[in-house]
């Protein structure tokens, strides 16, 4: 048996393998693969509609807003962001907490000015930086809700006037937040939501439009809502696994529940890291990430045989970023506790061994 | 039992499905999904490495050409080759040869001048102009091999000294081309590659480089070279299948065979719609489309009632797009001869029953 801890592309629900692999060779008894249907079938438009509507379901989405599943991943709204809502003349405003907000500054600043209101870069990115002010005048701020590399995640969204734009990639679907706080949220889909292949896109509305330059039309979010999230071809297969997984998450009870488990997995985990004189977590304890619970050992020499033992008792994809080091675990949504547990005896049985 | 005319997304071979359909539960004996495992591991490298190898060793690709698998469908190559390629104070010439090419020139327009070479736009796009001239000074000139919508395809390649970029989404892998001839070809994966979520681009490296405009890290071509296909989470499972499929073609003998085989299936299919006095074709004889066969009834009254008993008899997606009417048969690489049979088969009993 494996326990897949990979930071992503991650584990799913064994259940929706399943389904996925035989919608593969019959798709909801039409006698053919889902992925030889035409995306303009009407079973392919009630995925996609069915799709968007659990979107809004789970996350309680207010009027006002569409959801898009796109493609090109978290980098390519690095620069559709930028390019669709840095007004001429403005500036933006980042918080910049990993390698994945530097990539998101990178590509606005191809765009216009932008301001960093804060860092833990000085830190290796160990922690969420807090108190700072964002600009009055600033086009919108963006900010990154979890950061895989590094373990740490940003509980309390800034309240501001300015329109608040997230990257939601690694925890969205995993804790109950208010979309209402935010006024664009993207995430890939590769952690929570499906397959890699599709992006995630909730957007307020009335944020669009206000940008003069020339925006290619693949490019324009506006373009995709006119076309229903079907301006071409969509990601058909992502999007399908996508709303089986959401299914999944619905029958468990929504938000609120996997909330629940997430916080029990992560507890379970971080109390073995302080407990165990073996281990150390890297991320500051306030910033503590419950999908990516990042840890490193006492002694560096050890930290192979650790990874060996784990890897014995089927932990895989555990290894730290190498920016870290020491071990990374993801802990998402489709990750039974079990999986937890397994980790947590590993650490424990490799404590008992070398004390 | 059905036969998939579909126009794209499309019928693959059902072996293909079988194997998919195998490693979304278990990929390759690793105990894992092929959803769930990370693009960084050494096997989906392996098999991104793979496809793009069999890309480069069926087509022949010379020395000099990079092959990547991308994300956005040949509807962001439209931006993307106009954005890298389209050198400030010079003009793009375009062949504009249906709905597709008018889309490709919209986005070109967006970064520079456009010249339209020719167009068949006032004969609704049924035959591929020919005898026009090609602009020396023109930054490149782009051409679309085949048009699903209107059943044409553009068999004699223009020569010239100026780069040639040719969307080749619905006849890639179809038929033998020198691929020198192109400076750069692109295709949406979901006809003859494999499912939606992928697409191919095959480029000349010495034609990138050339443009001074700033270009976001997805679009650059160059970018994506050096990240050698794997800059951001690639759409795992659509190059996985791509893989599959061109093995399979592989297999078949590669596209020396399969080019014989999609003759044969045009032919036969072109001799029954110009033998029955029911039925004609729509494009220029000598523009026919072997990949999408277009055709009316000389009554068009009677158009519900074949499509009926195509229906009977399993044939499905042959109702031609609402710019032609009529129908369109679309036998990609993966539809069997034996499927063409049925659909003559069906012509033939109408023209029976109605005489």
């Amino acid at each position: 048996m494996k326990h897949n801890f990979g930071a992503g592309p991650c584990i799913l629900p064994q259940e929706v393998f399943k389904q996925a692999s035989q919608a593969v060779l019959n798709f909801n008894d039409t006698g053919l693969s889902i992925l030889e249907i035409s995306h303009r079938s009407k079973e392919f438009i009630a995925v996609s509609e069915d799709a968007i509507k659990i979107v809004k379901e789970l996350m309680n989405v207010p009027e006002g807003y569409s959801v898009l599943f796109l493609q090109g991943g978290a980098s390519l709204q690095f620069a559709m962001v930028a390019m669709n809502l840095l007004q001429e003349g403005k500036k933006a405003a980042y918080l910049e907490t990993g390698v994945w907000a530097k990539k998101a500054i990178k590509e606005a600043k191809l765009f216009g000015e932008v301001e960093i209101v804060a860092s833990s870069k000085d830190a290796n990115f160990n922690f969420i930086p807090k108190g700072y002010s964002i600009p009055e005048d600033a086009a919108y701020f963006h900010i990154t809700s979890n950061n895989t590399i590094y373990g740490t995640e940003l509980f309390d969204i800034p309240k501001t006037n300015v329109p608040v734009i997230c990257d939601m990639s690694s925890d969205i679907f995993s804790r109950d937040i208010n979309v209402a706080d935010f006024d664009l949220i993207y995430a890939g889909a590769q952690k929570n939501i499906g397959p890699a292949g599709a992006t995630l896109v909730i957007v307020k509305d009335e944020i669009l439009g206000k940008v003069n330059r020339t925006i290619p039309s693949m490019l324009d979010y506006k373009v995709h809502i006119e076309g229903e999230s079907m301006y071409n071809t969509p990601p058909v297969f992502s999007i399908y696994v996508s709303l089986l997984n959401l299914k999944w998450l619905k029958s468990k009870g929504g938000i609120a529940a996997i909330e629940k488990e997430n916080i029990a997995k992560a507890d379970a985990l971080y109390q073995e890291i302080d407990r165990n004189p073996f281990f150390k977590g890297t991320a500051a304890v306030e910033d503590r990430s419950r999908m990516n619970v990042c840890f490193v050992m006492e002694n560096p020499e050890l930290e192979k045989d650790f990874l060996k033992l784990a890897e014995e008792k089927g932990c895989i994809g555990i290894k730290g970023h190498r920016s870290v080091g020491g071990f990374r675990a993801s802990i998402y949504n489709a990750l039974p506790i079990t999986s937890v547990h397994v980790l947590i005896e590993a650490m424990q049985e490799f404590a008992e061994k070398h004390k």
